[in-house]
């Protein structure tokens, strides 16, 4: 679907990981274009199938660009997955990704549980990472997270968890390496940009989109032991997956 | 002659591409330096054999960086290159690269086809890209534009066209798998720098960067069938190809 | 040691090694972050186990934001190590390294021997580049320059040089496609961090890491023979060198 639409994919996303996540699109099928001047973004938005908003190596002024282009994208129904890199280690990220929910219609949040617990508001029943201490207190706060902040969450990590309150699926799919490549996850997000151009659906696009990035991780295990070979061999294997091999190879169970 | 006289090339560039651009033009031979505050720009310039301008990741700031140096580089005939990109995406882009070449001497543009035709100025008898229906059109319109704009125009793609308003040349050197590098026409224009700091004719200059930079991807496409593995064979390719080897490989024709 | 503390390292550093520097940071054990907005830079450090400060792609407001963090390491003991990317070649990047040392307690210092030197204050009676014609004549104006500003310097090149003025160590390891990768000297400057995060001695530490690094550059270039290949299989060194590999394999003399 993504090879046939090639879906431009707008990223407003942080210095550290540009490059790989461009590539990473371009692997998948999409067309990436990093775009972030506020003189642009509006019209940038614009001509794309998704945007993608992170806020690693982030300052007010990148925050200001990624509200402008939100709100055009909220105009034309372009749909927009956060990435809030960093969320509750500092009060820049945390306010800022606040600030972004709370002023856009997001159609995905993806991070890891702290990043994405953070977001409850003060006064919130959502837990806190620091008082979770099972899979299903998780589960429960990931529920109720997104009932509060009315979106599709993906907490990501052994096994993923996308929720929109309603639905609960679970991916199982990824290797271990995977957390030796940096933005690993920012390049999740990126990728479930591309899936959100292409499916209506958040949870199934977000389910579908993890599914495949963690099944080509696998795959590129099967072929390097190492980080630094394992990043190339990866974009190889995002690129070189088939529809049967993905259908084959993922591991999504529920709702 | 890269690698004999090693010039320092000064990029003011985008921030997808800084990492990769900067490994082509080591493996080429040449020294590669990326520096963009207008506090530094003008002394930087004046230790360099050639400047790279690359408007990727644009912000105004940016541009009057790309300006200062610029002038700078007019002053002390160093060759500059500019690379369009986006132009004709954004009305920022378009502005900027237009302002770049009204008010410097740029020895060559390098872009995709829409990028380079969207430069003609208001009322221009350049027909745009959406109105060529044919390469001997396209041919057409880069030659009038050339003169127009009075410098190289590089409009590349799957056959590379050359010229100065004058001489004609063409490159068919590549493969497919380039443009699933992200930054790989950023890589080019980059590569013309260091071919302009050792040749004094734009038209030579990057006929023969790009057609080395084609046959590194050819090279590196007998090694790599998929991107990741591809774009580290690429460099690679760029590192260990003789003279030889790029006399023979070049397939350029004209004028 | 950093494989099991997994300290926060906090960079600020430049864009075109960000993404590099964080891979070789994971590939080490460390936990890498790139984080460089004055509104987050002093909550961040007080995270890290060290602060890696790199003047590469300068501008004004990132020396203010280095300032700022480092101000808060020093405040809270956690080690810097400042990487003075370009200093003699600019005045911004010489007289930001230099207020940056002015300002900061800074427990080491990175750079190649024009850089390392640049920093001597007028009427120093330290030797700059240009006067220095012999290894020995290196080593004494490191020697004195480590005196003058109270701080480790560690001068890289074919040998290593690592002093703070009393103790000298030098270090063989290394290998020539470490020089076309772009960055690795920041790589250095950052690995050095890490091993600043668990070692309290900076000769040690600076010693140890840069024999690290260089034989995991010689290890690479035992699988690699040209810079993009080579680039990847460091990182996999890095990933897999064991203790006793490391213990056997490095060459450091002195003091």
């Amino acid at each position: 679907m993504i090879r046939t639409k090639k879906p431009l994919v707008h990223n407003i996303t942080n210095f550290v990981v540009m490059n790989y996540t461009a590539n990473a699109l371009l692997a998948c099928g999409a067309s990436p274009v990093m775009a972030h001047a506020p003189e642009e973004v509006v019209e940038m938005v614009s001509l794309a199938g998704a945007l993608v908003l992170n806020i690693g190596t982030l300052t007010p002024y990148w925050v200001d660009s990624m509200l402008k282009a939100g709100r055009r994208a909220n105009e034309l129904n372009i749909p927009i997955v956060l990435d809030p890199v960093g969320a509750g280690a500092t009060k820049l990220r945390t306010d800022s990704a606040k600030e972004i929910i709370d002023t856009l219609s997001i159609q995905v949040v993806r991070g890891n549980a702290s990043e994405v617990l953070s977001l409850a508001c003060e006064g919130s029943r959502t837990k806190g990472v620091d008082a979770i201490h099972s899979v299903d207190e998780a589960a429960d706060a990931a529920v109720s997270l997104a009932m509060e902040l009315n979106t599709t969450l993906a907490i990501t990590g052994k096994v993923d968890l996308i929720t929109d309150g309603e639905r609960i699926y679970r991916v199982s799919n990824g290797h271990e390496l995977m957390g030796y490549v940096t933005g690993s996850g920012c390049t999740a997000t990126a990728i479930i940009g591309a899936f959100l151009a292409v499916d209506n659906d958040p949870v199934e696009a977000t389910a579908t989109g993890l599914a495949y990035f963690g099944l080509a991780g696998e795959h590129a295990a099967a072929k390097a032991s190492a980080p630094g070979t394992f990043q190339m061999v990866l974009l190889d294997a995002l690129y070189t997956m088939g529809e049967e091999e993905l259908r084959e190879g993922v591991q999504i169970s529920g709702p």
